[in-house]
């Protein structure tokens, strides 16, 4: 407990140093925004926003037009983490967005020394504005993590939870509003934090019905015991979109403004699987959750929209093998994951295999797919980098790895502030930069 | 005979018909620019820049800096061909970049019916600027040829080369400088290019000592009967340097301005081979000669300097196999490409060849990747992929493909009315808003 209370002390003292405005880098004239919406689409590479024009192309039978990246696209960051290996892992390019601070990979918004660095969202509350966190993962993953609370491991999923309660920014509690998945990281033997946020106010949910009814800031929504459903093995089109919905809902009446953090989670986790099908209709779901923010802006014009991904995940091509062309337009007949896709298929009699494969994925398959099937049904992993092998094989989707890679990433703003996010940057500039506008707005108000 | 007529009236026709002002999609307050610089780098997706970017600083032993390519970096592009493919070949995308019209694989600046498309070298030519191209490459390979010939295909060499000469606007020859390889395709049993472009009063050089001797426009260099040797295999930092401050050295003095094309061609050829090291040398090749250009800018800021890619080329990714690192330290001990190291490892006795791969490459060889290449040395190509795995295992590089792929490309510009090129943009964009540029520039003069 003393431990405890050290390390809290220690950073309500580093909090309120992070006030100090850092040397303007980049001079603007617009005004700063009183509302920021930080989205990150985690492992969303450059390849993916291409990946996803051609799919959604395909999908509506029309021509190849920009889609809502596409037309937010201002620029590309690079990611590399605070240690030689030039690969970022999320927790320390999380950290790197939410606190403008580079740090080694695993580390949850603490330094070299294990040190906690403030983050936008306790820069926000001591600031006077609102500020919320919504994720297609558990709420305490590391992404969302990075913005509320510290650890030296990613991994320390509890000890993060405990953080959202924990750490007070001059006697308050820092988030206003958290929706995503994570459950048993908040009702726990050891502990009931969806008890004690209810005991400071807070409205809670733990299903989309109730979600909907939430009508005001403090809320907490925790609605997957983990991470949420995969987009593509379940019935709402953008959980994300509803998510966000209801968090601009709840900020928005703010006097002083908030601040915003929405990740497409899972993006990164299809990445992960190598499953294109997977991974196209996460960023479809994160797209709708675009649309909805910049909606916001359109009616809010005092507010930034800023887009990005925390690294690229899997080392994404269209096209591959030699052969030039992508089949986007056979991604739209898979209807599950391939993780979904191999539970069906462990157990299917060979005679039927032929049959279920065309209905859950359109796709033929040859004597001797069907034979690399059966052969590979007893074991799991075995059929699970089958059937994968046959979705990129007849989509020319390349990957080289089930990791990340060091790929720059793809930059979107758009509204008020917009001007800064353009050209070539890296990922502490952003953090650095959302977080002076933060100061910015304060001052002015 | 005939049909050469026909076809080239008709080109003249068509040619004067582009001259028509497309409706201007993009207004912009700056002036236009005098003069133009288009560079291209073939193959050069985002990972290349990315990759050159931690390669660079290894090699400076420096902290990680952007590079002149970051410093330039405005935009993303498209490149999807007019088939169904969405991956281009050089062919189809040098047309969309040189027309601002999207044809098919294989095409030289005709269209589906195989018509000639006016190129904005025959513009520049009407308008009364000069113009020139410049290429590491032979300099009627697919890029450059799409600025100044008109094929359905791409495989025509003698033929294109034969426009290089043929095609005339307001009866002047088209090109005032080119430089590049290709010279077997210039000097031939059938035909002597070369005389007759000397004929018309064509400086002329095929060796570095001549091109450093052209003291004036119109001139022709052909330094290598094909393609130049790779930049790693051999002295010179930087060839395409020299060559682009002689090009701009020539055309800098006509009165109404310039436009050249600049290609760093082998970044593709070096994509193709997936070989890591290749490619990073011939990005330093690409980077010092934009260096001059960006230099040649700042001392004339009536000049716009463009710099794209026509499409990715081997799926690059920096980091493969799961494994969180991409170890670009170990790039700089590779001496040769990988087909250099091919050619001396194929007769190398088993005892020297682990001295003479540290010797070549600086790597370590463990017995069990001593014998893989033994094993391999009864055949090129078997050894040729022993040797490129063992370079992109230790760096931790992937590659999905041999080919192209459809990942959207950077878009850097600089100088007066760079403006116009930020955002996502297309390939043909490009094309469409240099050529405005360069008609607006003329119709002021």
């Amino acid at each position: 407990m003393l431990a405890r209370f050290l390390f809290l002390t220690l950073l309500t003292f580093l909090s309120a140093c992070s006030q100090t405005p850092a040397p303007a880098e980049h001079k603007h004239e617009s005004t700063e925004p009183r509302n920021i919406i930080f989205m990150i689409g985690d492992g969303m590479g450059s390849n993916y926003l291409t990946a996803y024009r051609y799919y959604l192309a395909e999908g509506q039978h029309q021509q190849i037009k920009p889609t809502i990246y596409d037309q937010l696209w201002t620029g590309m960051s690079s990611t590399w983490p605070d240690d030689q290996t030039l690969v970022t892992d999320s927790a320390a390019s999380a950290t790197a967005l939410a606190t403008g601070v580079k740090t080694f990979n695993a580390a949850i918004s603490v330094d070299q020394q294990h040190l906690p660095i403030g983050t936008m969202m306790q820069q926000a509350k001591r600031l006077g504005k609102a500020n919320g966190i919504v994720a297609s993962s558990q709420i305490n993953h590391a992404t969302p993590a990075a913005f509320l609370a510290h650890n030296k491991s990613r991994r320390n999923m509890d000890a993060i939870a405990d953080h959202y309660f924990d750490i007070r920014i001059d006697g308050q509690l820092v988030p206003d509003v958290m929706f995503g998945g994570g459950l048993r990281h908040f009702i726990r033997d050891d502990r009931n934090l969806v008890a004690e946020f209810q005991a400071e106010g807070y409205q809670y949910a733990d299903s989309w019905q109730q979600l909907s009814q939430l009508n005001r800031a403090p809320a907490l929504a925790l609605l997957a015991d983990s991470g949420l459903p995969s987009v593509l093995n379940q019935e709402l089109e953008s959980p994300l979109q509803l998510m966000t919905e209801k968090a601009l809902e709840l900020l928005s009446p703010h006097p002083q403004g908030f601040v915003l953090m929405v990740e497409g989670s899972q993006i990164d986790w299809c990445g992960h699987a190598n499953d294109i099908a997977c991974a196209m209709t996460e960023m479809h779901d994160f797209a709708l959750a675009i649309e909805t923010a910049k909606a916001y802006v359109d009616a809010n014009p005092d507010t930034l929209l800023i887009i990005t991904a925390d690294h690229e995940t899997g080392g994404l091509s269209l096209g591959a093998d030699g052969i030039y062309e992508w089949r986007a337009d056979l991604i739209y007949g898979v209807q599950f994951t391939v993780r979904e896709l191999t539970r069906r298929f462990i157990d299917v009699e060979a005679q039927d295999i032929a049959k279920q494969w065309r209905q859950y994925t359109s796709l033929p398959l040859t004597d001797e797919q069907l034979t690399m099937i059966t052969d590979a049904q007893h074991d799991r992993d075995s059929l699970y980098w089958v059937l994968n092998q046959l979705i990129n094989d007849a989509t020319r989707t390349g990957w080289t790895t089930t990791g990340h890679t060091a790929a720059d990433v793809p930059v979107l703003a758009y509204g008020a502030g917009a001007e800064q996010f353009t050209g070539f940057m890296d990922n502490i500039d952003i953090g650095k930069r959302i977080m002076q506008l933060i100061d910015a707005s304060a001052s002015r108000q």
